[in-house]
């Protein structure tokens, strides 16, 4: 119920569930390319920051303390919004100030995507957020967090297998692979690749195709419109390759760590036969 | 927050969760030897019973509909309490009448302790439950259902592994081998053994333990007291048997499937050793 209370991402997940008065704070909206609207997507920061700083005080005084800011480093479903790291370090003075722990949900980008371990370290945050939830790539649903969190009495948080160790011990061999075979550097090339050829792209066929973002190899691109991205979906499709929609007109790249920068090259090939007979 | 508004076994878990007003129907307490209180027994099913059928149209009066009833076969951390198939049956014809689906929670009692692969099967219930959850011996948590109770909308429910397929890999390979080593006879074999001596041990020590109850090797007893039970469940550690508490003053025995006759008998002479010199 908690879980459905936070999530935004589809409707159809919360028909006749009842839910939680937990208010939503909005996400900054960026306009790309990021370098031609510096200022405009800092007031988009400080907007969306006073907004939630607003919020927090509102529920507080009404009686409905907000324990937790929940936030996505990227926001996945909602459709690949990013947003700076000075926006993420507001988020987490904010939390200090009004006493609302910052649990960063690292569900999507967790265990390597955006070239690095976890994505919030991107953010250079002054200390380390509260709690961290991780899904996925990490196998199991999981979460840490501060010793402060812990709660004092035992058992408290109690189930049968204390933490799912057959996932523990499968996991455990994926992070000696990642490290082995180096696979954040190998994201991290393969997700150049990915951007510069995206940007090409999109200043080639701005008709259809603008707004390339990422981390790693999490890239989104938006369509044109919401017909746009659904014809470059399917048509990616009949070349072999398969992408996610997501948002109102995006469209999501999330290849494995294992994605390779020949494997970039012949997605941006493929992509190119479908922009060019759009 | 559901599963914790159901729970009644520990108030630790339960601490600063806000639950759900659901209410709890009394579940049937029975005296033992069974065969001496038939009738008092047979009062006490109808009771609960009735208990239970008004409990629910006070609630579905009160504007807040019962939408299933939740019952353990076996009541584990409530004491190991047993109800007869009557009880059962009584329950899923309250559930007809009042429109309530019949959940039963197997997470204890399923996957072969009790000496079927569901306790509800000792019931002889006219038709299946509406819901079975499981856990445990089964690996993973999970539940069927009547096809009833599938929403007709796809992505109503909806997860990342869409059910936990290494889990499920893992969970065939348990059954086969259930199924090869006919685990199931052995623990029908190893619970008479158990129940047997158990029996004897009572009669012979009842200033110690009474009680003794059980399905297949599923099996609780009493000590006359919970300082008796305490004492009772330390020294067998120091035997080397772990068994545990459950209730106000029961010793559960929770043995592998694996636990074959030779090792019940190990067992009752160890607990033979504790009770002599209590």
């Amino acid at each position: 119920m908690g879980c459905l209370s936070a999530t935004r991402s589809k409707a159809i997940h919360k028909i006749d569930i009842p839910a939680l008065d937990w208010p939503m704070a909005r996400f900054p909206r960026y306009k790309y390319p990021l370098e031609d609207y510096v200022h405009e997507n800092q007031q988009e920061d400080a907007k969306c920051l006073e907004e939630t700083e607003d919020l927090i005080h509102k529920y507080n005084a009404a009686g409905k303390p907000v324990a937790a800011i929940l936030v996505e480093p990227i926001q996945a479903e909602g459709g690949d919004n990013h947003a700076s790291p000075e926006f993420f370090q507001g988020l987490q003075q904010i939390g200090k100030r009004t006493g609302a722990a910052l649990l960063i949900d690292e569900v999507q980008t967790g265990g390597g995507p955006t070239g690095k371990m976890w994505c919030h370290e991107h953010f250079d945050l002054p200390e380390a957020p509260d709690i961290v939830t991780f899904s996925k790539k990490m196998l199991t649903g999981g979460y840490y967090f501060k010793e402060e969190f812990k709660p004092p009495q035992g058992y408290r948080i109690y189930n049968t297998w204390m933490g799912d160790p057959s996932k523990v011990i499968m996991l455990e061999e994926v992070i000696r692979v990642i490290q082995r075979d180096r696979l954040l550097e190998n994201v991290n090339e393969s997700g150049d690749i990915l951007m510069k050829g995206l940007t090409t792209l999109q200043n080639q066929y701005p008709q259809h195709i603008n707004s390339t973002r990422g981390r790693g190899t999490f890239i989104a691109f938006d369509g044109t419109n919401a017909a746009k991205r659904d014809s470059i979906v399917n048509k990616l499709k009949l070349q072999g390759i398969h992408s996610g929609g997501c948002g109102d007109k995006s469209v999501r790249l999330r290849p494995a760590l294992i994605f390779q920068p020949h494997h970039a090259n012949i997605f941006l090939n493929k992509l190119e036969t479908v922009l060019s007979n759009l």
